[in-house]
């Protein structure tokens, strides 16, 4: 499409020759209308026609960066990505706003003294969208995948979407995910059927086994979720209730799902601190187990991060709360892949990056806390979006690196892709909205290629970011504006919409949303994938049979 | 008066023998009643009894320390103190709050690397009161200094009250003051007469430069403010307007002083940057001609930090703002004090304390922000009066130090007279509230001997802060209290009043306020010290005899 993405594609062409041999290009790489090059949103053709050029050039000692990493290691890097719920910009990484709230993230401290602290790095702005779109690379609205699902669902991340663990499958990498997955329940969806060759994971949140059962009470969390809380006289409907929900799954590439034994049957605060526990001692087991193959090795994990019961034998808080208890595990966690990676001699071969999947659940979840921002989880707001993010990769990113830049979740497929000489399997008829970032990594600071977003929350087009300035879409005031202008640098936590100041800006971000709104147009939104919840699942339980009967039920009420 | 404390004195005192000879004890130094301690607020009591046999043991031990470092450097430490107005905690000296904001501090970031920053630096709400704290090492309410001076004020700080400049003096250091002043315009508040031996400073803020006048209109921050502004016909008394009040003089230990001139005569923007200049290059020659002395120095560079009009020769924030550009130019100034100590040769016997006045200024300056915590300048909220601050001492401050210990701005007075051998030189007879602190600075985090902050709001008792939690004492509802706690861990932007949640608080805080009132009681505060302006000053410009006349009828009106 430009010339930067054809000599990129070029290049990555070249290489994959040299290193793959026999490499097939799928029908959808090569659509003929995009002559080669990835589809972004209109936005980035503006940014391409000016710097096009000059990222051509730069471009290619990238690559002989990237190549000669290749030709040290006899591979290309390992990623890491470890990605967890609903934690503020601020309060881990950044040792004196850990003092501020009273708790400690040393794992992340050292992170980013040793690599890369995000200041710009946004997400969707809740966890099933954040996952899809580093997945796909593309809005979550474009894959259907823009709502948080919940039992049953019945719905999830269609088979033609194109992830990021297919990507890099096709050239040769090693895939695992662990943890929480939350793409749908219905057997297209299934992490392992999406590109993984080894998977275990959360299908909905993390919320069924803490906040519907007797140890969310115990927290004090449930509002008597449970029929056994309740009196029983005016209980009619026994099915209700998702009773035979299915929690967790694990699975190998393209067979069958089998529902985790015991750990999830049973809703107990017990089993549901075994499970994450088995999800990090596989993330570790897969990081070992690849350590010294021939080939490297892409690991999600993606923890459920927190309980709502605090555990009295970590008392290490001065904060208290069973959310900071979390977050110090978490971070216990990330000290100890990273410690691994080191161990095994790895660790120059290797990206890791940590991250929020979104902002703090400040509406729902007490102890969670918003520190720089305003707003949280489910917010167009700088605090729905804006999160936590550290990269560390010893001997490439410059130690004590802080980004300024803007850089999305989505520019992590695009950035992975290429680092894994993948490029070529980006699927070239549809739109991507992630951006190769690969120059931010390499060489820091002031080196994206990005520089707006189009937030949305749930379906529906929110807000719009170019550089440092915001426009909010939703409300205002027919025929005129009213204060939906910010500018992110005077503003941050968004207390003051502006209009008059914004009078120059009005015009251009309505042509930009005309633009997006055109490409949109071009090339649909995905529909929301639904289907018949858990199959593909060999050991269903009776009472999860019963479940998916009641799905069914739904969607054959649809048809007549 | 403690065990803790008499054995501080008895080091010091010896000490002092050694050092200074013929040292003399003024009366209020020897009070019958103290039997040689210094007398703290009550709250202070209850933890000298818990501690003060362990604080005790510990002082032997520092003040080794700082013996050797005496027998090392041959005087005691220097001592640099930096305090500049209105800024937000987080951010200055946090890189990734930086870029936040979108401008730099790569010096106060340094200072953070190379030494300390503090997390919960307390100072009072505003300009007056938080310099009048530092000097005194007492609430400003105890010195009548409690309240923001603007011309014609006709008031000033006490000669009785005793400031570190003379605590410092006793024991042979040089002083000197530079910068903001804001004691008042009364003879016996100028700092020549508060102890020091060379200052030149503002004895008002620096508003009526920035908004009185023409150039505070350029900025569009006028609203009209100068006659040549405004139509003159309902214009009847010429004289409402305190032209000929004086914006800085210059002074040396209790000689004349002299209004600074040309420099402050006319209200330009030139003048007002030619001031700003003139306080930092007179920091700088202090410390070059006091550098090599026999003796040690202590100077306060307490800079007119801000103008509200853009510098366009200085464009290098992304912010935009003059507030940022301030900023930026501040810690330029910072970084080239230190840069200017090492090159001397005296970093490792200076200890440089950089820090801010109070919060920002939100309500009035736009382009002050608030970046972690609620509220701002005049504020009881955290917002208010924690603020940024930072230590440096090479060699003796461990680099990277985090404080997450409780100090505040009064605890700096007691502690600098410790480091410089002056204790002894404390009064005994009225109520010192800040507490010896050398603990923190020679050995770190979770060293801090104090754990409570009574905070006022000019001459009302706010809120009381204790460990991690804070009760609010304006507003409430009589017979109950409303939601007034708040657990600033939890919640530190104090958006969420708790009642329920701290029953077992309401009792504990009464009983403090309680103890705090009864010492208040048996000390009481010194009445604000009132006057007649700009007496002392040699060289009177006629219109400020006239301003002077104005001052004196309204004293003259009062006494009828």
């Amino acid at each position: 499409m430009t010339t930067c993405r054809n000599k990129l594609t070029g290049g990555a062409l070249a290489l994959a020759v040299t290193l793959a041999g026999a490499m097939t290009f799928p029908a959808w790489a090569q659509g003929a209308e995009t002559a080669g090059g990835i589809i972004h949103d209109a936005e980035q053709d503006i940014l391409q026609e000016q710097f096009g050029e000059q990222w051509a050039v730069q471009d290619e000692e990238l690559q002989q960066t990237l190549d000669a990493m290749y030709e040290k290691y006899g591979k290309r890097p390992n990623i890491v990505h470890i990605m967890w719920d609903d934690n503020s910009f601020g309060e881990v990484g950044i040792p004196s706003l850990n003092k501020i709230r009273g708790f400690d993230t040393p794992s992340l401290n050292q992170m980013g003294k040793e690599g890369m602290t995000f200041t710009r790095m946004y997400t969707e702005p809740s966890c099933t969208p954040t996952r899809a779109a580093l997945l796909t690379g593309r809005l979550a609205v474009r894959s259907g995948m823009h709502t948080v699902a919940f039992p049953p669902e019945g719905a999830g991340l269609p088979a033609e979407e194109v992830t990021i663990a297919e990507v890099l499958s096709e050239a040769g990498y090693s895939t695992a995910l662990f943890g929480k997955g939350h793409q749908g329940d219905i057997e297209e969806s299934f992490m392992h059927n999406q590109g993984f060759d080894e998977a275990q994971f959360s299908m909905y949140n993390q919320f069924p086994a803490n906040f519907w059962h007797a140890d969310g009470e115990a927290a004090g969390m449930s509002i008597g979720y449970t029929p056994e809380m309740t009196e029983k006289n005016y209980l009619v409907d026994q099915q209700f209730r998702p009773y035979g929900y299915i929690m967790d799954i694990e699975g190998e590439k393209g067979g069958l799902a089998r529902e985790t034994l015991p750990a999830t049957i049973e809703d107990t605060l017990e089993n549901y601190r075994a499970l994450n526990k088995m999800h990090f001692e596989k993330s570790l087991d897969f990081i070992r187990r690849k350590a010294n193959d021939d080939n490297p090795f892409f690991l999600a994990y993606w923890p459920n991060v927190y309980d709502v019961i605090r555990n009295d034998e970590e008392m290490t808080t001065s904060n208290g709360s069973a959310f900071a208890q979390n977050i110090e595990r978490l971070d216990r966690e990330i000290g100890t892949i990273l410690a691994e990676l080191e161990e095994l001699g790895i660790a120059e071969n290797t990206l890791v990056i940590a991250m929020a999947d979104n902002g703090p659940f400040v509406e729902v979840v007490g102890a969670q806390y918003q520190v720089v921002f305003a707003g949280g989880k489910g917010d167009y707001r700088e605090g729905g979006i804006r999160v936590a993010a550290f990269a560390e990769w010893k001997g490439v990113i410059e130690p004590e690196t802080i980004m300024g830049d803007m850089i999305t979740v989505h520019d992590l497929f695009t950035t992975f892709a290429r680092l894994g000489d993948a490029t070529q399997h980006i699927p070239r008829d549809r739109i991507i909205d992630g951006i190769d970032q690969t120059a931010s990594f390499l060489l820091g600071d002031g080196q994206s290629r990005r520089d707006y977003y189009h937030v949305y929350t749930g379906p529906q087009h929110a807000a719009t970011i170019k550089q440092q300035y915001k426009r909010v879409w939703v409300g205002g005031r027919a025929g005129l504006v009213k204060n939906d202008f910010f500018d992110l640098y005077q503003d941050p936590r968004e207390m003051r919409g502006m209009m008059a100041q914004f009078l120059w800006a009005w015009g251009p971000f309505d042509q930009m949303k005309k633009r997006h709104e055109q490409m949109n147009a071009k090339y649909p939104f995905t529909p929301t994938r639904h289907g018949v919840p858990f199959e593909g699942i060999e050991n269903l339980r009776p009472e999860s049979i019963e479940y998916q009967q009641n799905v069914r039920r739904t969607m054959e009420t649809g048809k007549n």
